[in-house]
């Protein structure tokens, strides 16, 4: 198991088995983070999108939310960076994401990458995963697929 | 046709007919966005994903790429900015995402939502949009599709 703490945000990295120097099928990767309201103003700046279900209480409760919920590309940002933490240089290709529960501020959660298939292809490799989200208690957040091409099957040792 | 800017970024709102008031299947919603250095030092420091593939120009060359790509999934933002622009309060269920070609600092890209299912339920609405991003010349930089709840067909004016 290892531990990264990176700035103020609450990480957690650790892998399914002890010997993890080459990713292989089966391994799962996670990293858990905690988003908070400046996190959201941020994205809403940074990508323009000001939807009111994120700022705008009444919005949410109408839909039977609890709080205002973190926009769902938010959340599925994890994916790639537990990924790009582990394969420096990775490429994406292709994320699947279903959105199944509302994650609110203050809440962890934990994204999950669990190498399904991984193929050689001359000096790289294309590797699938299982990309998963949760909250406390397991419940599921974001289910999905990811494909990357990935530079290496070594892993960044931190 | 709408023009809207928004901040300093180059946007652009437009549709594929004149009577648009109210979403109708075949409707297609598009934006333009220029994406710059600097939005993406900020989605890492968002996100956490510091990929040396959008920081150090010999890991994009690496893998045939002309320069410095902008992450996929900043660029994907766009599909929910451009629903929730039209559609406040939606509330996004899935997403599919194809990254088909690097999109780099400065190239003018052009989102486009294009309505392919609406289905009422009680007094909301299920979405379904096939979502595809262009770059100059027309050259696919992501494909996939979306679906939103939305609170009403009633489109935004603005």
């Amino acid at each position: 198991m290892k531990r990264l703490l990176w700035n103020s945000i609450t990480t957690l990295r650790f892998y399914s088995s002890s010997s993890q120097n080459v990713l292989k099928t089966g391994h799962v990767l996670k990293q858990a983070r905690i988003f908070s309201n400046s996190d959201i103003i941020e994205y809403s700046k940074l990508t323009n999108d000001s939807n009111p279900l994120h700022f705008d209480l009444e919005r949410p409760k109408n839909v039977g939310f609890a709080d205002l919920p973190v926009p769902g590309m938010l959340i599925a940002s994890l994916f790639p960076w537990i990924i790009a933490s582990d394969f420096p240089g990775a490429v994406y290709v292709k994320q699947t994401l279903e959105f199944r529960s509302p994650v609110y501020c203050g809440e962890e959660i934990t994204g999950e990458v669990h190498a399904s298939n991984i193929r050689q292809m001359k000096e790289k490799y294309m590797a699938k995963f299982i990309t998963k989200c949760f909250k406390d208690g397991g419940v599921l957040v974001i289910d999905g697929e990811a494909t990357a091409i990935l530079p290496t099957l070594a892993m960044k040792q931190t």
